[in-house]
């Protein structure tokens, strides 16, 4: 319980480094890794991530928050963030049949291979319940159906909403509406069945292979109002060939989609991953 | 001079293979290495690709055409091509002003890595005429503007029209007419500077840096009256981050073009691509 | 239940492909893929994958390779092996603690990605017996100490020899007796957690680490008298850096460890891995 | 001529990062990009690599040194260094007769993708001299026997010394004595065509294919006494299989090389590289 996380974006400008460098110092802190980006020295916007060390930081967090608000984030109007980093992320993961991407994350978990620790698991389908039951972690069966759409956004709602810190949609196959998107007020997490902006839209695999193409791959990005336009985190693609039917195909990707939805998971939870735009930076 | 090449596609069907191994085998061809595919066994199309050893293969080619036409073609309704393996392609390169593909090409051939013979390189702008004359290949400056296109297809026409077996764009920047692409009457292998069918047109490298993507890639495809649309024959990428500025990635992207590029022609020339619809199978 | 599988191996010589598929052709049988190799035409060795479709195949089996024994396989001197692909491989998984490349067998297995049927796990600790009975898979637990190894291997061989096809070491520590290898009279596939030869024995993850390398890596190989020289099926490697620790060295290369052994069972159990002296051919 | 760089290596301890920006503030020096990694908070050494803004930054720099030294270094007992990054570094090429390292190297520099200058090229064959001439670089022939090998290198080391930064050795098929790395008294960069530790020493091509590994590489490292034991700088692989015969195994090693060298070459001279005992922090 000694290491402490500490983000801040702010405006670029001479002196940023010097400023929070020196309040760690103050605070007795010692600086272990530190990243930091500017997305341009005029106009542009500094974004730095410092990893520390300090003697029982958890209890110590609220003072360090007033005083880094107080001595440096209003003179730089930066938006910040101190964590502890033994502290994890709470997660709800949605899912529907499809169980490669909540078996790995779950797995994962339990390894202790992830800062997270998933509070619930909710489908509209009841077919991952037993497996979900193996790890200990609640299931909620949240059924989904056209005339009953707003209701069970409701539900999940109810069930999320406060509870957690990210929500991560595990291949779950119905569209969120930008109502959900903004109640649940969390960043939500989606993984894409192929390499974005390549066949955005339904049936990824279906199409990749009526191109031809030689390499598939799968995208982990946050989910926003536009479908498979939101801010990408995390990409990765696998060779293919004229012999790899349609089935391989899925199968492939299944071992793509699971590596770059945990990857994802693991560098958001990790306070590692800024939206700039409709882009991120990756620390 | 012993080695030879066959290539047959045909109606898919029982006891293909039985046939043209047995029509070797009477020929005292040894068969090497082989490669078949079929696309499906009901109504689908079968692909051959044969490596075999026999003396004299050069002199006995017209021979052997005439009597696989007679004892196999006719009853396969197949297409079918036997070559000398010793015997390189014919390639003109069509460039402008990037030369990273062009010299790649040329520096392989110097090399004996690839099969083919660059009987010509054909240039809109003069800037890489020296460095072409250090390989002692023909370079041929035919400038093209809008008001002067048809004639300057004219001319490229004329210099490679029955001269050549494969015209290779490396970055050329102009866009070829249906009408050229016709009448030049053999394939033109393209590449294109991004993961088709991503970015598809003008300014990948611009639009994948505002998309944020995570890796970049490069494509070779047949060229098409479809822009960016013709059977993809190799593809790559190459993993990038919010540091890469443009001017790295369109560093980076060259080293990705011009290896796949090279693949591509390199297993064109050695009858390893067949067109498949709007597919390639790549032995 | 209509596709077989041929595999042959033979000295090389002219005909062979023609012999091998006039008999199919004559059996009826479509060839729907097929792939060969020759280690030289002059004394090298010939193998030979083939998979064809055939009615009622699996009661046809004893039949047919009566008749390619009496028509084929005498006159090339060749070994040879034909079977029903529906025909799952029966496969034993040893075990210490380590528990992702286990369950990403079992896994793989549920979701019908691999062709086998694993008929027990064998652990010398008792610490994953809960999770292999989740998925309906019998648990052996065998301790292993020094003092009684022989026992120990005994009661191993009691439990596999005659039941499976093949036994597949998914991060068992121990090692294995020559004269175990001998008498379970089928295939033993080991995952070896570096990019072989480099790092053989002990400790590969700290000693990756203190060489300094970039790139770490798994190995997947028959396993032989010789530790860590078998003949290797696949390798893979995954990307490190200074900031890469020893636990985080170790995670990423699970994730290898797990794909690569996935890979080298599935091809081993598709029948498409032959062993060349020291060295595999994998279709 | 408005980018520095400063790279600094000291003990591990609190207050280096404040200390370090605070005096980059007070010069007046806008931090674009910095660059840290420690061993270990406790005992540990730490190493840190800025890219600043600083007007006049070339003409400054003795004085900027100067001051360093006095107000910070000596506090820190740290090594430094400050540059100009548009300062490009001076380097010698060591050849034999592959060409591919070599030209590799001086089109990036041509293109500018480099932040070096070749100021010579140094090969025991005279072969490459006229591709060198091609572009403009001095070349220089000092043939090397067995019997006056300690002359070649007095008049390597008279071409040299004191006239290059880094001494780069392109596949240089001779081994430099450990005197002539005493005297040269700069860091020298080798390619090794394998993935070190595999297949350290000669013919590390043919031992792969022998040993039948799935994968090839090389690896660029500085060279030390111990052959091929001197710290990774970077390391890549490519694909082979059964397929791939020793000579395009060595055209596919060669690709490999020659990237993996102009990224070391790359990283080195853009201080990038820190050496660490027997490895290498490369941010």
């Amino acid at each position: 319980d000694e290491i402490g996380r500490l983000v801040v974006s702010c405006p670029d400008g001479p002196g940023i480094v010097a400023l929070i460098s020196s309040f760690l110092y103050r605070q007795g802190a010692n600086i272990l890794q530190s990243d930091q980006f500017s997305t341009g020295s005029r106009g542009g916007r500094f974004m730095l991530r410092t990893e520390f060390q300090l003697g029982r930081v958890r209890e110590r967090l609220p003072e360090l928050e007033r005083q880094f608000e107080f001595e440096v984030a209003r003179r730089l109007r930066a938006t910040f963030r101190v964590r502890a980093a033994a502290t994890p992320a709470r997660v709800a993961i949605f899912v529907s049949r499809h169980d490669h991407c909540l078996l790995d994350l779950l797995w994962r978990q339990r390894r202790g291979e992830l800062p997270i620790e998933v509070v619930t698991v909710i489908s509209n389908h009841a077919d991952l319940e037993r497996d979900v039951a193996g790890f200990g972690t609640p299931f909620l069966h949240i059924p989904v159906n056209p005339a009953m759409k707003a209701e069970a956004e409701l539900a999940q709602l109810d069930a999320v909403a406060g509870k957690v810190d990210l929500v991560v949609l595990a291949r779950y196959m119905q569209i969120l509406s930008a109502d959900f998107l903004d109640d649940v007020g969390v960043p939500v997490i989606n993984i894409h069945h192929s390499f974005l902006p390549a066949f955005a839209g339904a049936g990824p695999y279906e199409r990749a292979k009526a191109r031809g193409v030689k390499l598939i791959g799968a995208t982990a990005h946050y989910a926003t109002e536009d479908l498979d336009e939101g801010p990408i985190i995390e990409q990765d693609v696998v060779r293919v060939s004229h012999k790899t039917g349609i089935r391989d195909l899925i199968r492939r990707g299944a071992d793509i989609e699971r590596s770059v939805l945990a990857r994802a998971v693991d560098w958001h939870c990790a306070d590692r991953v800024f939206v700039d735009g409709s882009t991120t930076v990756v620390f």
